[in-house]
């Protein structure tokens, strides 16, 4: 097992946020100050382009270690914040803008590109549980799976689908769907909440209702607002929050 | 105007329960014991062939009363509860019954039946306000529809365009999505949850989800859960606790 090397700290607001590395893989873990034993972990993904220290993603990290007591870590997804890109990545963000500025379907472009780092995504999300759970404040505690729009959802259905360790989950409608993304969310029984923005700019509502149909979750909560992709409320950060502990603090 | 007579007073659990009769419409008023000023007050719709003291409706109220400090009424529907019936209703009883036992489809059946009762009800709602009003412990406070599935719905969504001292409500699914309910959504501009369970039996899905498209709100929330028409997971209960205080305890 690759071990974990946490490389800075710094603490605000009773929250100690921690850089590491495990591998290639630069993550951080936020933690109460109290550092108490076996807190419930919450895995944080983040969307399409963007990074483990999106300000969203912090200030959601910081909320749920302040208010419901958790530990939250996000990781870089593979070609994504501070890991390497290669000319192929570089090419898809290309074909992406093109296919923006040209008003043509990005559904397609998008699916292909990341269905490749999701592969890769899933084994890097497993392990950073597996070395989390040597830390004592982690142990062998509660795990649910935090959110993240678009990618963050399209990596976290594969993930809570493979991983029994994960016992309730976030997601989130802006990614495409695709058949193996209904398919990995038919094998998902844990309980979710997922949050759709109605009037998502690139991705058809219906395909994300279907995905919703999919899960085989009993408890399974569809939270829809009015908006697009970036006018979810603010409400909704302490309804994820209520929806993690009633599910992870026992 | 007419006023409001209090018929008998109990007390239980830090609510104090009376009812009253306005005009020849019974109800039941629910306040915190404390009876502090200017209360919100929280109208409760009950579903059809229901009425004000249905187990699911009193315990609502009493959440409402001890958790959020709301005074909450309950008023019998025309033709329900307490109310006397005509030989119409029992014949639509019969019509709707046989429908059932038939397979044939209810939804014309109840929404012919419903209309008449909607247009007597919406101004019933409105008298009860006038009058709960005149109380100290109601006064000029905020307003909230609280809900109410099926025919609470059907009259709360009319109900809550025609009056603007309502100025957040909670609905839900469940009841025949007609053109004229379409109609009243479309002015309705305060915020509002809509519950629908996503299993429904006897209405179609994307006719409700029609009807939570046609709101004009600017903050509406669909939440939908797995399930019929009798599984609304209890957490919900605590949901719309929530949605109320945001919008009526300033």
């Amino acid at each position: 097992m690759q071990s974990l090397h946490f490389t800075s700290e710094a603490s605000s607001n009773g929250v100690i946020e921690r850089d590491f590395t495990l591998g290639e893989v630069p993550g951080v873990l936020w933690s109460p100050a109290s550092r108490p034993a076996r807190t419930p972990l919450v895995l944080m993904g983040h969307g399409g382009g963007l990074h483990k220290r999106t300000p969203a993603l912090v200030a959601r990290a910081h909320h749920f270690a302040t208010t419901c007591g958790f530990s939250v870590v996000a990781i870089d997804a593979p070609a994504h914040g501070e890991r390497p890109r290669t000319a192929q990545d570089d090419q898809a963000t290309a074909d992406f803008r093109q296919a923006m500025a040209a008003g043509e379907p990005i559904g397609p472009i998008v699916v292909r590109y990341t269905l490749p780092l999701v592969e890769r995504a899933v084994p890097e999300w497993q392990a950073t549980i597996d070395a989390l759970q040597e830390l004592p404040e982690i142990g062998d505690g509660p795990i649910g799976y935090g959110g993240g729009v678009t990618m963050g959802t399209a990596i976290g259905i594969p993930l809570t689908a493979a991983e029994p360790r994960i016992t309730a989950a976030l997601f989130g409608g802006g990614f495409f769907v695709h058949e193996g993304l209904i398919e990995a969310a038919r094998q998902i029984t844990v309980p979710v909440q997922f949050l759709l923005q109605w009037d998502e700019e690139h991705v058809e509502r219906e395909s994300t209702l279907a995905l919703y149909d999919a899960f085989a979750s009993k408890e399974k909560t569809l939270h829809a607002n009015r908006g697009g992709h970036a006018d979810v409320p603010a409400f909704e950060t302490d309804d994820a929050a209520r929806f993690l502990l009633r599910h992870l603090a026992g």
